[in-house]
């Protein structure tokens, strides 16, 4: 059985890490569906998803340090001559962090550990509103 | 249901970026499921897939650069000493970015952005022929 | 119909690659499943699962000097001053290898490359015992 909800996102951009673990955890519990996977997707390619332990340092601090790393804000991109914007690296960004993510759940919640929170990384340069499709299959 | 497709890849190695949204499109649509996820695979340990807003400048160059400050090509790899090759950063860029994405489809369409296009990246260091196995599961 | 197996992995930590093919591979041809996908997903947050050609050298230097480049051991973490510990690194790398990887099987059989495994990474400072959830969902 397949079960399609919407999780709907604000976020403040620039790398914004967003814990959206109670809103998919209620999209599951909320299916009927005892067991199965949910598959999170975010629509857009400046915006990606993962665990984290969510507290401050770590979220508003640690990770945009690394993420910076890779792909610094103030770096040069092609993508910004092509387009005349600024956010270049938030694309680079959330293409390697990656849109997706699979997280089993069994008895009607999901596997996650006691510290591990599920969070949308907004990497684009302003607020935005973001989609995040969670499938539920399972039975 | 379960139905396996398998799309054939061409690239020219060497970070080569390759859209391949339309094939998975086009096998979600053939499939004749409406709603479930489409898990995609890429067979062997050189190449990742992810989502990019697929233009040349991010594709061809923005990208390439990330994945250089990760995994330098001109780096010193244990993996070279091992095989007697050249392509030890091809392995770590792969690894990091990972073989799998799973993408949700609602009424027989991937819910992919307007400018979020399915890729793969190719990191060996030749053109390659790839095979990336495209499981759907759904209804 | 949906199956759930837990591999139980012990790990030196310190960015210790561990293969995990073999449990998942057993888990898949027990299951009498013949095609699906096997979602596995590592519980906690300082450990992630991916792909790579596991042989000594790439797995236990060339992915650690990728990940020290992306989040060094040494560096200054927020998240060390909270809670007073030494992992901050380890929490910034799981992040972003992720904790989940979705691999199809056929004919009861997982699609990976002769030279492609499944690994484990825990990059806590500490040996652990972890648990990774292997979901299946097939026909």
């Amino acid at each position: 059985m397949v079960k399609t909800e919407y999780v709907q996102v604000s976020t403040k951009g620039n790398s914004d890490v967003v814990n959206i673990t109670d809103p998919v955890a209620e999209a599951v519990a909320g299916s009927g569906l005892r067991a199965g996977v949910a598959t999170l997707f975010n629509v857009g390619s400046t915006a990606g998803i993962t665990t984290t332990e969510y507290e401050p340092g770590l979220a508003n601090t640690d990770l945009a340090a690394a993420f910076e790393r890779i792909a610094p804000e103030a770096g040069a991109y092609e993508h910004e001559k092509t387009w005349h914007d600024d956010n270049g690296h938030s694309h680079v960004r959330a293409t390697l962090l990656g849109p997706s993510l699979s997280v089993p759940f069994t008895e009607g919640r999901l596997v996650l550990g006691t510290w591990q929170q599920i969070i949308l990384v907004d990497f684009d340069t302003r607020a935005r509103q973001r989609t995040v499709v969670c499938q539920l299959i399972g039975e």
